[in-house]
């Protein structure tokens, strides 16, 4: 199946999301791990289409999510740049956008290996908390700890 | 807002729904009122795209649907002639295809006038029985309630 780039912009207008969670990492060096990710989520009878993003994309994992439901994750971060940069080409039309604006963001902070210190760990944080799909209270539980050394 | 058709396969393949509905109507001579209707249903903040979508086919009408949720409806059978038009000429890539394709035959007949007869409301209920998004239990009821006069 072959997908156009506008047919893909109003699909993930619908079901796409882009999420960045914060986990705690012990092999880290600051124990923290930052986590940007695309995600498609679709009923399994639909999977073929999550293959058809994954192909489009050039990148990502098809797995089963829970119960009837299967879901794409793309997590590379050289493939989520590849992401970000075909959604300012072909922006989104939806709200989404404004959260989509946030994620790219972060990506472009962890190529800058901002990630990698205190401080750029708390500035992707804080842009983080400015977008809608994320665990607040778990990211200013992580950005306390992070101030508190 | 300027919507590409490819958008609107897309965006319609994740969030839109192709939904019939047999309702009991004293006015309508068999009885019953068979009502075909196209949804897409959005959160509020992104109701721009819903009266896009609806600039997009010339019909329908917005209105809020529950909660922080609005959704546009697409009802007269000559704008929801239109729409099949379209979705002909650009086809669904998801599953929601299968339903469309039940949805448009069930058009067709209403065009057709056949639900205006006993034998032809009864051949639109088992093209509706097909379809995923509908109420079954209650389809059953009245083409049982058609069948025993």
């Amino acid at each position: 199946m072959d997908l156009s780039p506008d047919w893909v912009v109003g699909f993930v207008d619908g079901e796409g999301c882009f999420h960045v969670s914060v986990n705690r990492h012990p092999e880290m060096k600051l124990g923290f791990q930052v986590l940007p990710e695309f995600v498609v989520v679709q009923h399994s009878n639909d999977r073929s289409l999550l293959f058809a993003l994954k192909r489009f994309f050039g990148a990502g994992t098809v797995r089963s999510n829970h119960g009837d439901r299967d879901c794409l994750r793309i997590r590379k971060l050289d493939s989520l740049q590849n992401v970000c940069d075909f959604f300012m080409r072909h922006p989104l039309k939806s709200r989404k956008n404004v959260d989509f604006r946030k994620f790219r963001q972060i990506v472009l902070m962890m190529l800058d290996k901002k990630h990698l210190n205190v401080e750029g760990m708390i500035e992707i944080i804080d842009v983080a908390l400015e977008m809608n799909s994320l665990d607040r209270p778990r990211l200013l539980e992580v950005r306390s700890a992070l101030l508190n050394g």
